[in-house]
This record gives C-alpha cells, structure tokens and sequence, in this order.
C-alpha cells in the first residue's frame, strides 16, 4: 500500500484497510502492460501540449517502461496491497521519477485509463482469440478433408435423418465459426476509439490532441463525447457476447463428442491421452474433456449476464459498480481461450469408426425422402408420394419385411446404398461430393481472408507494442 | 385441424390433442406474412426446376396470395388448431388448389422452411427497430440543440462531478444508439443468406437453383452447407443480443429520469399526460413510464439469456427446442420496439427546470479541477496541486467558510462560474461551445448515413414484399 | 377505459393512450378472481372498523360476487383498455353500487392490493403445481414398479458405468421431485402474510384490524412492516425460483427420453399418438414431445432472471419495474404446468425394449468393480486391485479377447450376469433387489405424506375462495 | 503430479499435460479440509465393515489428519499439478502409509466423494453466511434503535410518498434478511443427507453401514437412492439462490446509500474510512463501497444462472459439466461474504443527517393521504375526498399557495407536522411509535431465535470437526 491514498487532500481519515481490499482489484495484472502503453502514450501527448519537457518525458517513459520489464513477468506481486493498478504504477514511477512522475496524471482521470486499458486488452484478446478460432477452423477443415466421402447419418431429433458424407457435417461447424470470427473482427472495428483526454468524464482544459493520442495508441479515432468516453462499457458487452456465441459452438460439438464415444455409437474413440478414468471402475474411458467444455461454455454464457446485469440502470458517468465487469470479461476471455485450446487438438486426436458410421449410414429407412423424390420425379404429387412411403414404413415395421423389400413390392425404388443416397443431393449446400468440394472450396477461400486478417491485425498489434515499449 | 397430420403415413394413432397443443406454435402467427412469401418463391424455384408447370405455379402463387389477403388482418385466427404455421398454410392451400398444393413442399421441409421465415422476420423487425433507434437519436439531438448551453452538473459515482451542458450529456446518449444502429446494421448483413433448398438438413435431389430463390427473396446469398443452413440460430441470438444491448442503454436513461424528477433533484417535469398518480396519494405524480421502461429492459435480457440456454449443447441439425426460440425472439422485438415507442415523445415532453441544473452546477466544489488545472499552467505538479487542492476542500467543509474563498486565501482562483468551468474544457469531445458545436456536426453526419440505410432498406424490403405479394 | 383515471385529480392532462397501453397491464386477468376476493376482504375488514356499515359492506360483496361470475370465464375482455385489474373492478363497482364504491378504497392502496393479489395467486399456482409434481411421482413409481427387475446399464460421462434395473433409475428422478415439492411446500410457509392494511407503503391510520383481514385471506400472520409488506417480491423470486429446479429436473427426464430413443440406444418407444413426423422424411417419428420438454425448461429459468434483474437496486417503496414480475411469474407458472402436464403421460405411454436394456446391461466391462470387489474381499488392496482389472481391460481390449476370459485367465471372476453384478450391490440406496424394496417403501411414505399435504392444502383454499365468492 | 493417474491401468497413454491443466481442478483447495474428513468417516466405515484392521484404520487416519495440519494454512500449493483434491490426497496418505493408503478408496468413488466433500463445504459456508447475516440484521436493529423517531420520507415511484419514521425504514431490510436467513436455514435441513457408500453411481458390494458414515459426519440420514446420491446438486442451487436473494436485497441498500449520500438527497454522510476519492477531482467523496456491494451482486446472480445453465438436461449420473458447478459455487459465497462483512460496518459508519431527513419529511404534500383520511371519518366516500384534495394539489402548484393554505381554503385540514402525520398511522406495521415499537419486539424476538439457531449450529459443526480432525 502506498504510503497515503493519492487522492486524499479532502479525506481527514485513512482508507479502511478491509475497505481496501474490499474494493481493490487485484485482478488488474491483466491490465498491467496496458496500463503502461496507455501511460506512454499519455505522457507523449502532454509533451506535445508542452505540459511535459523533452526531459520529463523521457524520465516518465523510461521509467514506465523500468516498471514493465521488471514486472511483466508476474504483475500480482506487483499489485499486492495497491487499490488498482493505475495507483500502484503511478506510485511506483513516482517513487522512481519523483519530479517527473507527479505530473504524469495532468489532464488524466482514472476514468478515461481505465477505458483505455481495457480497451487495448480487450483489442489484444480479440485478436487472440480470432486466431484460435481460425486454427480450430483449419483443424476442422483437415478431418473434413481426411474423411470428405465417408458416410454417416445425419441427425435432427437426435433420430436418423438422412446419411451424409462427415466432411459435410464438419463442415457445418466451421461456418458457426466463421460468423464467429466475423463478430471478433466486427467488434475490433466497433471498439476503435481512444478516450485518453475524455477526463474524468467533461474533458480537460489542457490542449491535449486527442487524435495524436489515438494515434499513438494505434486506435481509429477519438472518442466524440468525453461523458460516453468514460461510461461506455458496450465493448466488453461486446466481447463478452462474441466469446459467449462461439463457447455455445463449442458446446454443440462437445455434445457430439460425448454423444459419439458412448458404446451405443461407438461412432469415435478419443485419445487416451485426453481422456480419463474412474478412481473405481477400471473398464471407463470418459470423455471428459468434451464434458469439460460443455460445462465451460456455461461460465462464459454466465459473464455475458453478470456485465449486463451490471451495467443495467447506471446512469451516465462512472460507477464503481463498472470496477466489477473487468473480473466477468477476464473470464471470458481465459475461459474461451481454454476451451479453444483443447478443441483443435481433441478434434485431430479422434479415430473415427467408420465401419460404425458406415453402418448407420446404411439404415435403409433413411433414404425415404430419395423413394420419395423419385416418385415426384416420375410426376406422383409430393404428398402423395410422402402419404405413400410413409404407409410403407409403417407396413415394414408391422411385418418386418425390409423397408426395401415392401417399397418394391408397391414398384418403388430405393437408392442402391448410402452413397448413392448421398451423390443423388447435388443441390448447392448439399451432400454430394459436388456439393462438398464447392464447400470446401468456399472454406478455403474464407480460411485464406481470415488469415489475411490475423496476420495483419497481429502484426499491427506488435508494432504499436513495440514502438511504445522498447 | 387439418383432418390429418400432413406427416402421417407412418403412424398408426392420431396426434394426442393434448400433445397438440403442447407442441403447436400459436406464436406463429407473426410469422404468416413471411411464411407465405417464402413458399411462393420456392414454387418459383420448383417452376424453374420444372418440378411445377406454369400453370401449376400460378395455382399456388395465386392461392398464397388470396390466403395472405384472407387473414392478414388476424392470422391468429388462422393458426388456431393448426400444428404451426407451415401445415396451417399448405392445408389451407391444399383445400384451395389440391392438384397444385400437394406439389409445393416438393424439395422443403419445414427445417429451410421455418429458418426462411424467421430470417424474413428478423430482417423486417431489426430494420423496423433501427428506424426507431434513429427517430430516439433525432429526439436526443433535437433536445441537445434546445438546451445547447443550459449548464447542469455531471455526475461520477452519483456525486457531482464537473459541470457541463444538457447538451454534452444528451449527446452522450446519442452516441449509444450509435453503437446500437451500427450492431442491428451489421446483422442485417449477417444474416442474409437464404437457406431454401437446405431441405430437412442434407439438401435435396430435385435441380433447385438456390441463387434463384435466394434473390426472389432479397437474400444477398445461399447458404453454403445444408446442415448449418437448418440448425444455425445464431441470427436469432444476434439479434436478442442487439436487442438487449438497446434495451440496456434505454433503461440507463430511465433511470436518470426517475432520478431527474424527483423532488430532490427536481431536474425536469414529465407532462402530466405520460405520467401516473397514486391510488391513495393525491399529490402523487410518478415517472413511471421511466419505471417502465427500466422494468422491461430486464424482459429483453431474459429473451437473451433464454434463446442461448436453449441452444446450448445441442448437435448439429433440428432439434424442437428450436422452436423454442421464437416466442422469445418476438418478444424482444416487440417489448424493445414498445419501449422505444415511449422513450422519445417522453423526452420530447419534459420540460427542463433548468434554473435548479444550473444552481447545481454551480457547485463550487465542482470547480476543483480547473482550479487544479490553472495551478498545474503555473508549473504547479499535478500532484501536489490535486493535493493542496484537496485540502482547501477539507478545510472549506471543516470552517464553513465557502471554497471559493478557502482557495483564494491560498492564492488560487476558481473559475468565475459554472459557464467558465465549462468553457475552458476545450478538448475535442470536451463541454465547452466549440466542443459541443464539433459533437452536433458529428451526430448530423451520423444521422445522414443512418437515415440513408434506414431509407435504402426499408425501400429494398417493400419492393421484395410488394414483388411477391402483388 | 373508464371516463377518467381515479387518482387524476391533481393532473391536468389526460393519460395518454399509448402511454396507458404501455404501462397497462393486460396479463393482470390472471389475477381476476384474487383481486375479487382480496377486495371482499378489505371491505370486511372496513366493515369490522365501521368504515363501512353492514349496508355498503353488503352492497360492495354483493358488487364484486356479481362481477366476478359475470367474468369469470374469461376476464380478458373485461380489462381491455382498463388501466389494471384495480381499477377496472372498482370502476366497475362503482358503476354498479355508486354510493359503497366509492368507499372501498379507503384505508388500501394499490400497493397492498397487488401484493395481496399476487400472494393469493402464487400459494394457489404453488398448490396446484406440487399437486401435478406429486402425480409425476406417482408415474414415476409405476414405471418403477413395472419394471422393478429390468437391467439396464447406468451411465456417468454417457458411458455405460454399471448395470442397474430401470426402477433404481426411476426412483432417482422420483427423489429429485420429492425435493422440489418440499421447496413449494416451503414456500407456501414463507409467503403466508397478509399485505393488506400496508397501505401505499406507510400503513394507514384507519383502525384496520389487520390480523381480521389476514384470516379472512386464509393468511397466517399479517406483515411486520408496512414498507416490506408493499415492497416484497420475495415470494415471486422463490417461487420462479423453485418452479426452474422442477423445469431443470424435467430437463433431465427429456434429455434421457431423447436418447433413449435413438435408433442408437432403441431403449424405448415413444407412443404415436405422443410423437410427430417430419414433413418431408416418411420415415421419421421424433421424440419432441421430450424436446419440447427440454426446450421449455428454459423459458422458465429466464423467467427467473427476468425477475431477479427487474428488482436488483430498486430502493425500498413500490416502482413500477416491480409490474413487470408478473408476467414472467404468470409465465413460469403456466409453462411449467404445460410440461408437467406431458411428462405424466409420456413416462406411462413409453414401451421400454427390456431386450435392448438387457443387452446393454450385460456388457462384461461394466461388472469391472464387482471384479475389484471380489479381489479387495481376498484381501487384495483396493487399489491394486483396480490397476490388475485395469490392465485386464487394456488386455481385453489390444487382443480381442473377452474381458471375462481375460480376467479368468488371471484367476479372477466377474460376476455371472448382469444380475449376479446388480444383486450383490446390496448397500442401503444400492442396486440390489432389496435395496430397491426398502427404496419403494421410502417412496410410499413419501407419497402418503405428500398426498396428505396436497389434499389439506386443496380443501383450505377451496373453502376460503367459497366463504369469499359465495 | 503423481507419478502416474490412480485410475490409469485401462490406458496405454498418460493424460496430455494441457489435458490435465485443462480438466483439474485447483479450486479444490476450498474442500481440503472436508476431503480429509469425508476420508477419515469413509474409513470408520471401512473399519466397521472389517474392511480394514483397526491398525489400518488408525494409519488411514492418522496420516489424513497428519496431511491436514501440514497443509491447512495453504492447500492450494498442495493442490498444484495435481488432477483434483481427491487425488491429491489419496495419493500422499499412499505415499505416507503405504500398505493402508492402498485401501482407503475401497467401496468408494469420487462421485460419492466429491458429493459428500461439497455437502460439507456448503454446510459450514451456510451456517457462516447466516451468523453475517444475523450480524447484519443486529447492525439494522442498531440504527434503528438510534433513530426511532427521526422523520424521513418514504419514497414510492423515489418520489416522496408520506413521512416515515428512520427506524421503520431501517426494519424494512431487516425483514428481508429475515426470510434469507430462513432459506439457508432451511438449505441446512434439505442438504442433510450423506452421500456415502452410493460408489460410483449403483452402491457397493461391500457391507458399508451408509447410517454409520452418515452419523459420524453429522448427516441426519443416508441418501435413499445412489443415482441419485451422485447426481444430485440441488444443493448447489439452492445455495446460490439463498446466497442471490441476500445479494439481491444488499443491492436495495447499496442503491439507497448511493442515493442519500448525492448532494441532492444529503440524507447520509459516509465515514472517510469507506468512501474514496477521486485521482482527478479533490473534492470528490465517493460511495464507492456501496457501489461495489450493488455491482457484486451481480457476480452472485451470475453464479446461479450459471449452476443453472451447467445441470440443464444432464441425464442422471455424474458428468465432468458437474465439476464445474465448483467455482460459481465458491465464489458465490466468497463474494456475498466479502459483501456482508462491509455492509454492517458501512451502516454503523453513517452519519445520518437529520435536519436534512426531517425537513424533506415536512413536505407538506405528502400528508395528503391524512387530510384524506380525516375527510372519510368526516363522513365524505374516499374517491370524493381523493379527488377533492388531487384538485387542492393542482390548485396549489398553479396558484403558488401553500397546499396547507390552499387546503383551509376548502375547509380540510392537515396535520400539524410530520410527526402527526406518522403518529396517526397506528395499524399494525404502520408508522406511528407504538407500531414501531411492536414492531421493534418482533424483531428481537425474531433474533434471539435466530442467535440460538447460530449457536446450535456451529456448535454442532466444531463438534463434528474436531472429532474427526482430532
């Protein structure tokens, strides 16, 4: 704890130390390098407004930059006993730089740093995270393309449906996560806005060039209105609810997974290296990695609600009650991260049965839409046709006659076996192997344009690090 | 209820009414506009499969046209009994014109189809709410304008911060629905991609041209993969989410107004016609259109948080727990579009008692940054100014003596009054006139671009409508 | 609407009518009947205080009994255009009885009056949902009864774990039910205060006898405190709150019914007339009756939130957010009643394949502990034990020899059947035959006392609704 | 990390190191102590079972309690690298005591286990939430006590309803922490039942007295049904939602601080010791303490929904989604105990300013409903004199005459004061002294039985702790 609060000229007591810690936020090592870029760049504006010497800003920034690099390495001892991260880092330079140091706050609230920070922390985890979702992209890409003809049914109702190839259902997966990507790219361009200079919340008098700033920080803009500047909080909304979209993905395929490796459809195994035992019964394999980010996805849901529920009703301004959406945000984000990180290699380590697949694919019943087709085809109305093999259903339940064998018996035909059921869908989206080499060409062209951006939001991201920090 | 369920053939006992009604879809209703217009551009397709004549084609489209004509008043009526809307609409239609309408689910199911219908619905509804997210922002602007200098204090943790004008802080509303114009907006684009020919889930036989179908429908494009096509709800969820972030951003205006009226702040007055009395307490006047509003934003989060629990872990490929998602979608819609119904004539009718928001900003206390501000132009480090300062405000409340005298014996000036606090923050996005003036011109750029789109959609949308409906 | 608002007194203006419809209250014919009684009530109460004579207080009961038999059967129309159910009864009233009508309100406030209104309402729903959870239990007894000795494997990570008989699984949704109707049990206890006499907020300083009210009511005690007694929405978040863990847990039996009939699992057969088709695959039947289940339990969660976020914050006295718990409230009442109402049925109408059970019981591997078992009796280590058996897998599975010869060939046995396995699991809550006697037995006694509540709890209600509308 | 998983005898692979990061549980370190002493019962059941020797017995012990004392202070290095607490422990115990280590697992998985270990967590966590809220209810009690007759407005609509005394305002909050107490008092009784011996879901072979177990951790009884045993959570839920609803009406008291401490109510100043300042403005005092408790609560509803959104549609059986119900879980309770532990100093803290409190209370608007009331005992039906007196309001706010003024002019009179206008309502609850006196026993009387029920409780736990621990 610093010696006496920074603020406190009006206070005739000392802060309650369990008021303190009460209200402290040790979860700001997060935000520690942001908090330091921020402070640079602050400082290189109050130089160019001359509130700062050529000296003083060389003492300020060099002095930041100290604190970082001995820091960086494990920021929570560094905060240990400090209100929030902004105090400790300004107490620390001061101690370092004390002429210096004491000016570095001119023209500055907590309020416009905060919002700063977390800006540039969430920017920095957007882009993070879109490369995850590229790679788990990629990954589901490659067994679509190891097992693009290999059939197996489809589902709705969790009945049998229709038999595809699994390419196509993997396939399904990946444009979820294509939109996904697309609302992480959306939201780096919708949170593209500086609000250093906004103040505490009516801006400052100082003649600090909000857009030189901006700039230096690597953001679009400044914000246009210093009361939103420092109360807007919809970009970790925004962020939450993007992280919130893929973990409910994610949590469709880890469905699948739990729902594949059970013995009744023995339709994979997984790795034994990513699975585990029972401490009593000796004979279980469980899918509990699968489990484990199906259960995850209910803490990212559940930031999503915890940032909404917070910001409902504050009025315009800063608010204590904002403090609390950084430990929600940073969840998410190490949560999704997590989850991310176990997919990819969980989807590459699967040995699929596709004897099993196969075998379920074969389930004459489902080719009923394809006797069907050819009805309407040959000019029976689709009701008709539907009225009709439906009937015939029912007749080889009853009797137990194939369903095959009573279609034929009535003069209709059925698909020869799965693959021709599969082929015979050739419309655009659909499941034969036209159909899915179209797709998989459309994924490699959206693969390639994501990467594009990656790469490019990467290596602006280093730069504006690197220039700020070296 | 149609004699006989359309999807009967294969089962030997009629649908218990009970279960019937436990699964039947009243809620469809807000859907039979859009359910019409998608069946009528399949029968396009099928007619330019040739899987229906012209002759055929003109039966169905005819007789789609005279169904919606028939009902569009209250299709409620309509549904009343019907399984959902899609076999409310082919019964009906297949009473009108038989030979035609047994042909026209020919390459559907109700899988493309219900996710056709819902895609038509939210393209309607989010071009609807952005039309009202831009007629709130116009009200906003236009109070800004009315109160451009009427200075008020601004408020950081419900404390008085510094004072600005009425028209910074309206602004900082203005810029919310911004954000929000800009997230219904980019979903608009997201989800426009047409999943007709999608099937139940793994595409179809029949030679449809889902380009075609996709234009007929305003759709920039088809869906790439038939699985995705039916299972994806991620339109559903953006959005509820886009929804509840406008509904958040409303209730925090509510609840400056319920603030704002009450004797203690005495801020404004409701008029006496958007305002409520007691039913015991004659002198009673309540801002409770404000409570209304506030209490309802909890009603479009619930909506939210209700779609992505039901979504949740469930695989690839319709699953009736989609269904679900409807009535909370419509309710989103239709509570956020009343909230937003009330918000701007409410603003429109207050009447500002702007003799008490300057007396507050009048708070010399609220004056200490500048004070700290000229100090810190006299060389004074930011530090040790904010300190002194600070302590001139301890001393002030401990001596009674005013703050503006406290400080001038220490040599300090404070702005002459809340008018010079104001202008002297001449940042960019600052309180001062010029500040402001810059704001106004931003927000009238603003408005410009979104009332072009708002025009440019809403034109698009009528022109489809009017194509298929005629 | 009726001429003028009651408490327009003080108001210049009219209300305006979409302001009206915005803050109106159509869902409030719910409450129809409780507000006819909490009204009679109140005049006896008036009347015992001699604030009415046995004339008026004849004239209003009399009112009120003919008005509400005139709209009992549907009260929807009777509140068109009615600001709330308060207003439009005493409207009403007045019409009728002008002289006594006018005296009713005397010494009430809506603020009371609701809360009463929603207090009758919840303990009736409470009733009459522990009395459909009572009768689930009684199905899920039968079903247990019926099948008191058919293997089935139990799952944990949906792997099978160790074999079972269906009873055992039935008896543990049957426990998760008994939890939930000791919650409402609860609730009934914890909501049983009268409100009325509170007043708006601060009592009254009529001589109401407040306890005279309460009995009437069939409510144990009256309130404490006048401000609590207007400002509690306790019992609306209980009862949302116990309502969701019945949804949860009926989301559970759906899950299972989901699987269970998968082609995969074949565990059951779902009754036809409890099943529906798909439109366009003949050879569907879908279990959504489950799904719809599953879809539901959402909706009444999210009522839960929804109420929980409408009154976080809300300072102490009434606001008009605390209108929109009903709807929510109304809606978790009657969407958990529509599923209760399918489970029952459902549960009793399914076919259970006892041959595919079995089969899947006597799956080798799952009598793995019983191996263990065997050997720790021996007086091998437990742990030991398990990593011979384990290997022993590992073994089984690497050379494709069965598990049981595997393990004879180190000396070890497995049980002989899926019986031998099930009997010899005899601990208290265990699998054994007379485990699941003694369990039987516990649910009986259960069932006796809950059926004892519903009934004493049936029969107190009936006879206080009858000695109020008589 | 153990040498090698317990449970691995079955794989050819070792756990992935991500893997494991990824599925263990570090959060673990909450349940050591109640790991240890579900061990150490376990094992008495072993030894009573004869399944272990008494000198086994007593290793077994001995090395647990050993454990314990050597890890109490820091669990969480213990935990580190380890898959979970169960693990952990077995695994050092093993190390410690070889030949009886091996056996402790014997008759037990970790469903069971960890079932019992979060039964005691959330046990001892009840009955501390519930000595806080006592302690708080005792802080309200206080402040009521010292200011029994200090006026104040109640506010409904936060528009001055009609005068109140403090105390009365202050016993509203107290009777909401009432009915939370009831519910985790009502949680001890409903979680009481051990979930030892049910295995791993199906009991065990061994002869454990499920009864014995039971008794010697302090249950009241064994589970009746092990599927259920293992499966079961509700607990967790039910502990969320209690911890919720106190967070819930702690946020009622954080909103009204925050209100009354802004310069426009000046009801409360806060003690320097919990308000901050502000980095920028030396003026500023902020209530940022009760911000945090209003923002927090946030975090504890979010902990619920998200129990909630984990458990939906689990089929009966443990799954690894369940182990994530841990974390929301502790931090639910951590963070309302950290909200509780500020809350009562925060009120004992206040100073309350009652010239300011008095003078608002004085409006004389709000005795209206008394000048009503005295016209009805006068004779005049309560609507009539309603309307008169709202026409008296408008005529006072058009005409500028004071309403008591305006009021005489019509012959009506007003009471005297504030005082007068609070004695007259003397029902019971109401405002007057005698009712606040009433209602001052009540509360504690309420108390005394709550302080007993504290005493008992921990008691009985300590009791428990150490004949286990000792």
């Amino acid at each position: 704890m610093t010696e006496k609060e920074l603020w406190s000229g009006r206070f005739s007591d000392r802060l309650d130390p369990a008021a303190l810690n009460f209200s402290s936020s040790p979860e700001d090592a997060k935000l520690f390098k942001h908090d330091i870029m921020g402070s640079i760049a602050h400082a290189g504006g109050l130089k160019l407004a001359r509130l700062l010497t050529q000296q003083e800003f060389r003492a300020i920034s060099g002095g930041l930059v100290d604190i970082y690099r001995e820091n960086a390495s494990d920021p929570r001892l560094f905060l240990e006993g400090e209100e929030d991260i902004h105090m400790a880092v300004e107490g620390r330079l001061t101690a370092l730089r004390p002429d210096a140091g004491r000016k570095l706050h001119t023209a500055r609230s907590r309020n416009d740093q905060i919002a700063t920070d977390m800006r540039l922390y969430v920017r920095e985890e957007t882009a993070g995270i879109a490369r995850m979702v590229l790679a788990l992209q990629k990954a589901l890409l490659s067994v679509a393309k190891a097992h693009r003809r290999a059939a197996m049914p489809s589902y709705t109702h969790l009945q049998r449906a229709q038999p595809v190839f699994l390419s196509h259902h993997m396939l399904a997966h990946f444009w979820r996560l294509e939109r996904d990507f697309d609302r992480f790219r959306g939201n780096s361009v919708r949170l593209n806005a500086s609000p250093l200079g906004a103040g505490a919340i009516a801006g400052t008098s100082h003649p600090i060039d909000t857009r030189y700033t901006a700039k230096l920080l690597g953001f679009s803009r400044p914000f246009s209105n210093s009361m939103d500047a420092t109360s807007d909080r919809d970009f970790v909304v925004d962020a939450c609810f993007a992280n919130a979209m893929t973990a409910l993905h994610l949590s469709s395929i880890a469905e699948e997974l739990v729902l594949w490796s059970s013995t009744e459809f023995s339709y994979i195994e997984l790795p034994d290296s990513l699975s585990t035992g029972s401490s009593i019964m000796p004979h279980k394999k469980n899918p509990d990695m699968a489990e484990h980010i199906r259960g995850r996805s209910s803490s990212v849901f559940s930031a999503l609600f915890e940032v909404m529920s917070i910001l409902k009703s504050l009025p315009v301004g800063y608010a204590s009650d904002m403090q609390h959406t950084k430990k929600p945000l940073f969840s998410s984000f190490d949560t999704l991260s997590s989850m991310l990180s176990l997919v990819a290699p969980l989807l590459k380590g699967i040995k699929f049965n596709r004897k099993a697949l196969h075998s379920s694919a074969s389930d004459e019943f489902s080719f009923s839409v394809e006797a069907v087709d050819a009805m309407v085809r040959s000019g029976t109305p689709f009701r008709e046709a539907h009225e009709i093999v439906g009937r015939a259903v029912r007749e080889s339940l009853d009797t137990g006659r194939s369903f095959r064998e009573t279609l034929y018996a009535h003069g209709i035909a059925l698909p020869e076996d799965a693959f021709a059921a599969i082929e015979i869908r050739s419309s655009r989206g659909g499941s034969s192997t036209p159909s899915i080499a179209h797709q998989l060409t459309d994924a490699s062209v959206t693969l390639s344009a994501e990467s594009a951006w990656v790469r490019r939001e990467a290596g602006r991201l280093t730069a504006i690090e690197r220039r700020l920090l070296r």
